[in-house]
C-alpha cells in the first residue's frame, strides 16, 4: 500500500523533511490502517473531480453566495458519497474518515452534510416509529432536508424553560404549535431556511391543559418549493463569525396545525381522544440520548482536531521555511523551527493532534462494537463525549491561534486559511451546549462514582474501562512523584501514574468541597460553587488521563522500530505538557515536593522539543490532509511558500489597479468642503 | 460635571445597576478627569453628526466597498477633528482619548488615521531635515497621504537581511531604488494603495559599492490622481482575517530614481558627489527610536484594552440580563452573571482594562512631562512598551474570546460584534514586532541591570522608577509568603511584595540559565534557549508588577469612600489572579511553601468576583463607549438584548424572503443527474 502514497515534490522543506528517523509512509499507515487509506484516496479522487469543491475564492463572496456555492456543494458531495458507497453506505469508521475530509476540505458544508444525512434522519430513526419511516428514508436519499430545531432566542440550556408548546386538539387530531414571542422562537436553526422537515421541540400540552414536558415533533417547514408553510415563520439569523455558508434561522409559529402522528412516539404517545401513554420499553431513552448527544459530541471533537490539524500543518511547514536572524553576519538565516520558544509554541499541539486522533478513532470503534452493551455504560459515555468535547475544542482554539501568531505577519492573510480555522472552531466551543456545562456533565458523573468508592464498593466495569483505576485510589493517593526516565525525560510510565494521581486527588478534593458547600444549600449551589478550581480540573484531568491512556495503549501494540520511538516521544511531550496547567494541584497535594520535579518536566518538555523539531514535518507529512483540500498558501507540502503567496496576491483582479474608489481619496478637498 | 452625564435609561439592567456601591457618574470622573471627559463628550457630538461613521452594515460589505467607506470616513474624521481642535492639535491626553475613541469606532478608521496623521508624519519629523518640513505640514493637513515600508514579503525582523537597495549615482544626484524580486519586496504597507508618499527603508549603497545598512527615503509612490509613479509596483495583498478597511500593498520598486533630498537624513546624509557623512549630534537616534518604536507600541497596548474593554462590555451586559436555569421549579431563571464560573471568566478581565487605563495614561503622562529625560531612559521606556504591547494584546485576545464564548450563541453572531473585535485584535499580537520578540526585548532590558546589582552597585534612577525595587533584591529574595489580609482576602501590600519577590527571583533565575547556557555558546543560543519557562516568564511578572504598581498609585491618591473601595477590589482581584499563572515559580523558589497559600488566593480570587459581581455593571457603565459607538446588539445600556437582536436581524432584506439561491436546493435532482 505505501508504495501508492506518492513523495512529496522536491522543494525547500526537503530539508526538515529528510531528518525525520521514520518513513512518513509507515506512518501513514499506521495512523490509517490500510483500508481506510485506500478508501480516502478514493474520496480524494472524487473530490477531485469537481473542482467547485474545492475552489477558494480571493475574497469572501457576499453571504447570500456564500450559502448558494455551499448549497450546490452539498449536492455535489452527495453524488461523490453515492459514488463512493454505491448507495451501500459507510463503515462507521470509514464515516468517521469520510466526515473529517468534508471538515477539512470546507466546514460549513460538513455542517451541511451531518445535519441533512445524518443528524436529522438519526434523529427521526431514534425517536421515530414506523409512521416516520418513509420520511426518514427520503431524508437519507437526500429527497427532503431537514433541521433539527431545539434551543430558543431567550431560553437555551435549560428545557424547562423553552416555551414553544404543542396543545393537542383531539376533535381536529392536530397539535397546535405556537411560538409565543420573539424570544422563544427556535433559534439557530442549521439550515432551517432549507429544510422542508424540522424536528421541532415543543411543551407537549393535553387537551385537558396537562404539561408533559418537553417532545419532539416532525413538522413541516417548507414546501417543495421552499415556501414557508402558512403558520410558520422562518428568518435568516444573518451573518455570523463563521460558517456562513451554513444559513442559521429562527423559527416561529403562529399557531400552527400539524397531524396528530408528528409525534415522535417511541417513548410515549398521545391517542386520538387525547390521552398520554408512556411506552413500557424505555430502554430506548438512552439511545435517543446516545444518538442525539453523545454521537454529535465526539464528532465536534474529532472535527475540533480536525481543525486544529490544519492549522498545525500549515504553522509548521511555514516554520521549516521561513527564516528570521542570522546567527552571525556570515551565516544563513535560521528557520524559525530552529528556535526553542517555536517548538514550544507548536510541537505540542502536533502531540494533541495524534492522541486525538487515536482517541476518537478508539471510542468510535468501542461504540461500534456493542451498542447494547453501550447504552448500559451510557453515563461514561456522556461524560467522555461531554469533556471530550470541551476539551479537543479548547486545544483546537488556543492551538489554531498559537498557529496563527506563528505565522507572523502572513498568518494574517486570509489566503492563509488559520482565520477561517478559527472562526469555525469558535462553534464548536458553544454548541452542543457551552464547554463550561460540558465539563460539568463530565464531573457530575465522576462525582457519582466517588460515593461507591468512597464506601469501599468496587464500580462496575464500563465499556471504556475509564474508571478502573479508581478502585485503587487509596494506594494511588500515596504515591508521590519520583523522577523516573531516561536522559532527563519522564518516563511513560510515570506519567500516566501522575495523571492517575491527579484524578484521583481531584476526585477526592472536589467532593469534598462539594459536601462542605451542600451543607444547607442547594445542590444546584454546591455544583456551581466548586467548578472554578475543582470538578473543571477534575473533568479535565480525568480527558486528559484517558487520551493519554487510548494512545498509550496503541503505542504499545506498535512493534519496536522508529515509528514507536518517535509515538513515544509525542506522548511524552504531551503529557508533561499538560501537566503544566496542573502544576499547582500536584504542588498542593503534595505529589510534587520541592523544585526538583518541575524543573525535570520542564527540561523534559524541551528536550523532547528539540528532538521532535526534526521529526516534525514527517509527522505533519503523515496525517495532513492533501494541498487542494488545505487551500492554504502557506501550508502546501512543496514548501513554496513565497510562490504561493504571490500567485494568490497577483491572481486578484484588482491586485495592480488603482482602487475603485480612489475619488473617495482624490475628492477629499470638496468633500471636506461640503461637510 | 457629573450632572452634563444622562442616566441610563431604565430596563432589564437595573437589577444590577442598582446593586453597586458607588456612583458611576463620580467613577467615570475618576477614570476621566473632568477637562478630559468634556473633551470626549464633544468628541462624540461630533461623531453623532455624521452617521456614516457609526453605520453598522448588516452584512459585511466586499473588500472594495469596506476601503472605499474607510477612506470616505478619514475624511470625515479629519473634519472633526479639525473641528474639535480648531487646528490647534490635541493636548498628549486628548489625543490618547481621542486614539482610543476612534478604535473604538471602527479599527481599520483608526489605523489609516494613526498611519496617515500620526506615524508618517512623525517619521518626518524625527528622521528628515528641513528640506522634508513642507511634505511633512502637508501630510499634517491632509494634503497628501503617506505610509511606511519598513518589512519585506521573506524578511521582517531581522534588518540585516531586507533586500531593497538604494544605490547612489553621483551622476544623476539620484538614489536608484530596487527591489530584487518579489521575496524582498515592501509587505503589508498600510494604505499603501493609496499613499502620495511613502517612506522607504533600504539599504544604502553609496557610488563606490560600500553599503551603509538601512536608511530611511521619502519617496513618491503615487501621483496626485493615485497612479503609481511610473517604477513603483503595487498590489493589494488582499483581505485579511480583519481590518479590512485598510488596504495593505507590497510595493516593488523597478530600478526607481529618487532625488539625493529623499534621503531622511537628520543622523546621516550623502553629499552630492556621494560621500557618507554621519552628523555628531547623534542625540537624535534615541528619540527616532522613540517614535518610531515606543510610542506606537504604548498605542497597540492602549488599543488592545480598548477593544478588550468593548468586548467585556457586551459580555457583562449581557451576563446581566441572560437568564439560564432555575434554581428550583419554582424560581425564576438565574442570570448568568450570578454563576461563580461566569464570573470567574469576565470579572479578572474588567480589572485589566481598568488597571491598563491607568496605566497607559500613565506612560503617557510621563512621556510627556520630558522628552529629553525620557530620551535618556530610553531602554526602560522600550522596555516597557515593548513588554506592554505585548501583554496588553495576549490580555484582550484571550479575554475577547472568553467573552465571545459567554455570550453563548448569540455571540457568535457578526451583529454581536466581538468576532469583530478578535480579529482586530489579532493583529495586535503581531504588529510592531511579534509578542514573543517584544518580550525579549524586555527581558534583554532587565537582565542588562542584572549585573549591576550582583556587583552591588545601585541602579541609576530611571524616568518611570521601575526598577528601583531591584536594589533591595538581595532582602527581597529571604522573604516568604505571609497569609496576609481581612476576610481571607490577600491585602494589596502583600499581592506587590509577592510581585516584587517574583521579578527577582526571576531576574536572577534567568541570568543564571542564561550564563549556564552562554557556557561556550552564542549569546544568541542562551537568549534563545532562555525565553520559555525564564525570561518570558520574567518579562511577564515585571510588566504585571508595574502595573499594579502604577494602579496602586492611583488607589492611593482617592480619597477613602465607595470609589477607593471598589478599585481596591479590581486591584486585589487582577492581583491574585495574574498570580495563578505564576504559582509553578512561586513553588520552585520557596517563596510559597505548602497548600495554605495557593488556597488562600484562589479563594481571595473566588471571594473578590462575587463581592465584584454586584458592582459589574456600575463599572461597566463608568468606562464603556457609548452604545453607537459600541455597535453591539448585546452590549447596549438599555440591556434590551432580545429587542436589538430582533431588530437586527428582521432589517435585513433577505431575513424573511425565500433564499436567493431556492433553486440550487429544488434543481438537486436534475443537477444530480448532470454530474
Ligand atoms: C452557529 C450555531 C448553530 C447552532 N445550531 C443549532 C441547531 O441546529 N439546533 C439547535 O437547536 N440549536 C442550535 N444552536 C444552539 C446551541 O446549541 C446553543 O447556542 C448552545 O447550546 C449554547 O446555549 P446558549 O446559546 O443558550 O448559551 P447559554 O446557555 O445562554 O450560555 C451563555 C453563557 O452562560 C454560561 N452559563 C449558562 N448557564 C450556566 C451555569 N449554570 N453555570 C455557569 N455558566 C453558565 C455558559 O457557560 C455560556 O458561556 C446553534 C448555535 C450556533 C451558534
Ligand atoms: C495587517 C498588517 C499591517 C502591517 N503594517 C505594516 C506597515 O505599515 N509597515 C511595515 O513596514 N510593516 C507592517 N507590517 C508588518 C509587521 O510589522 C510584521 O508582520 C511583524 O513585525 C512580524 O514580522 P513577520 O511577519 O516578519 O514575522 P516573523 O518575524 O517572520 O515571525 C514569524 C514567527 O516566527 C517567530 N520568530 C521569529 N524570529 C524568532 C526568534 N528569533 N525566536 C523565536 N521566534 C521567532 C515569531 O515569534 C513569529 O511567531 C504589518 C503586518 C500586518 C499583518
Amino acid at each position: 500500500m505505501s508504495e501508492k502514497l506518492v513523495d512529496f515534490p522536491y522543494g525547500p522543506l526537503d530539508k526538515y523533511r529528510s531528518t525525520a528517523s521514520f518513513d512518513w509512509k509507515q506512518m501513514k499507515l499506521l495512523m490509517k490502517p490500510e483500508g481506510l487509506l485506500s478508501f480516502e484516496q478514493r474520496l480524494h479522487e472524487e473530490f477531485r473531480k469537481h473542482p467547485l469543491l474545492y475552489n477558494y475564492e480571493l475574497e469572501t463572496p457576499p453571504l447570500a453566495e456564500q450559502r448558494r456555492i455551499t448549497a450546490k456543494k452539498l449536492v455535489i458531495l452527495e453524488h461523490v458519497v453515492n459514488k463512493l458507497t454505491n448507495g451501500n453506505g459507510f463503515t462507521p469508521l470509514e464515516y468517521l474518515s469520510f466526515v473529517e475530509n468534508v471538515f477539512a476540505l470546507d466546514a460549513s458544508l460538513g455542517i451541511k452534510y451531518t445535519t441533512t444525512f445524518d443528524l436529522f434522519p438519526n434523529v427521526l430513526r431514534v425517536m421515530g416509529t414506523q409512521r416516520h419511516v418513509e420520511l426518514m428514508t427520503r431524508a437519507l436519499r437526500g429527497d427532503i432536508y431537514g433541521c433539527v430545531c431545539y434551543s430558543e432566542i431567550a431560553y437555551g440550556s435549560d428545557e424547562e424553560e423553552m416555551r414553544t408548546t404543542a396543545t393537542y386538539d383531539a376533535r381536529r387530531k392536530q397539535f397546535i404549535l405556537d411560538t409565543p414571542d420573539f424570544k422563544s422562537a427556535k433559534s439557530y436553526v442549521s439550515l432551517g431556511k432549507t429544510a422542508h422537515y424540522g424536528v421541532v421541540y415543543a411543551h407537549l400540552i393535553l387537551p385537558s391543559g396537562e404539561r408533559k414536558g418537553l417532545h419532539a415533533f416532525l413538522v413541516e417547514l417548507h414546501d417543495a418549493n421552499l415556501k414557508p408553510r402558512p403558520g410558520v415563520i422562518v428568518g435568516d439569523m444573518g451573518e455570523k463569525a463563521g460558517l456562513n455558508g451554513v444559513d442559521h434561522s429562527f423559527i416561529r409559529f403562529n399557531t400552527y396545525p400539524v397531524p396528530r402522528e408528528s409525534l415522535l412516539n417511541r417513548i410515549a404517545d398521545v391517542t386520538e381522544d387525547g390521552r398520554y401513554i408512556e411506552h413500557q420499553n424505555t430502554v430506548d431513552a438512552p439511545l435517543v440520548q446516545h444518538c442525539v448527544f453523545t454521537i454529535p459530541k465526539m464528532r465536534v471533537a474529532n472535527v475540533a482536531n480536525t481543525y486544529l490539524l490544519n492549522a498545525v500543518t500549515i504553522a509548521l511547514r511555514y516554520a521549516g521555511v521561513r527564516r528570521q536572524f542570522a546567527p552571525s553576519d556570515k551565516e544563513e538565516e535560521v528557520c524559525i523551527i530552529e528556535y526553542q520558544t517555536h517548538q514550544y509554541r507548536l510541537l505540542p499541539y502536533l502531540a494533541v493532534t495524534y492522541a486525538l486522533k487515536f482517541f476518537t478513532r478508539h471510542v468510535q470503534s468501542v461504540i461500534n462494537s456493542g451498542e447494547k452493551k453501550m447504552i448500559a455504560d451510557l453515563g461514561e459515555l456522556r461524560a467522555i463525549s461531554s469533556g471530550a468535547k470541551a476539551i479537543a475544542s479548547w486545544f483546537a482554539r488556543d492551538g489554531i491561534q498559537e498557529c496563527r501568531e506563528a505565522c507572523g505577519g502572513h498568518g494574517y492573510l486570509r489566503a492563509t486559511g488559520i482565520g477561517e480555522l478559527r472562526a469555525s472552531n469558535d462553534f464548536n466551543c458553544t454548541v452542543e451546549g457551552d464547554n463550561y456545562e460540558e465539563l460539568l456533565q463530565t464531573s457530575d458523573w465522576l462525582l457519582s462514582l466517588w460515593s461507591t468508592v468512597l464506601k469501599g464498593k468496587r464500580l462496575p466495569q464500563t465499556l471504556m474501562n475509564s474508571v478502573e483505576f479508581l478502585n485503587n485510589s487509596q494506594e494511588i493517593l500515596q504515591e508521590k512523584f519520583v523522577v523516573d526516565g531516561k536522559d532527563g525525560v519522564l518516563c511513560p510510565k510515570r506519567i500516566l501514574h501522575t495523571y492517575k494521581w491527579l484524578v484521583c486527588y481531584m476526585m477526592k478534593s472536589t467532593y469534598d468541597k462539594y459536601q462542605r458547600l451542600l451543607n444547607g444549600n442547594s445542590h444546584a449551589y454546591a455544583r456551581s460553587e466548586s467548578q472554578i478550581f475543582y470538578s473543571k480540573t477534575l473533568a479535565t484531568a480525568y480527558i486528559h488521563h484517558l487520551v493519554l491512556e487510548t494512545m498509550w495503549k496503541r503505542i504499545a501494540d506498535t512493534p519496536e522500530g522508529p515509528l514507536r520511538t518517535v509515538l513515544v516521544k509525542l506522548f511524552q511531550l504531551l503529557g508533561c505538557w499538560m501537566l503544566e496547567q496542573h502544576m499547582s494541584k500536584l504542588h498542593i497535594g503534595g505529589y510534587i515536593v520541592g523544585p526538583e520535579p518541575v524543573t525535570m518536566l520542564q527540561n523534559s518538555v524541551l528536550k523532547l522539543c528539540k528532538e521532535l523539531k526534526s521529526e516534525a514535518i514527517g509527522l505533519v507529512d503523515a496525517v495532513a490532509c492533501p494541498d487542494f483540500m488545505l487551500n492554504s498558501i502557506l501550508g502546501n507540502s512543496d514548501g513554496e511558500v513565497y510562490k504561493h503567496l504571490q500567485a494568490a496576491i497577483y491572481q486578484h483582479p484588482a491586485a495592480f489597479s488603482r482602487p475603485s474608489w480612489w475619488q473617495e481619496v482624490t475628492d477629499r478637498l470638496s468633500l471636506n468642503a461640503k461637510l
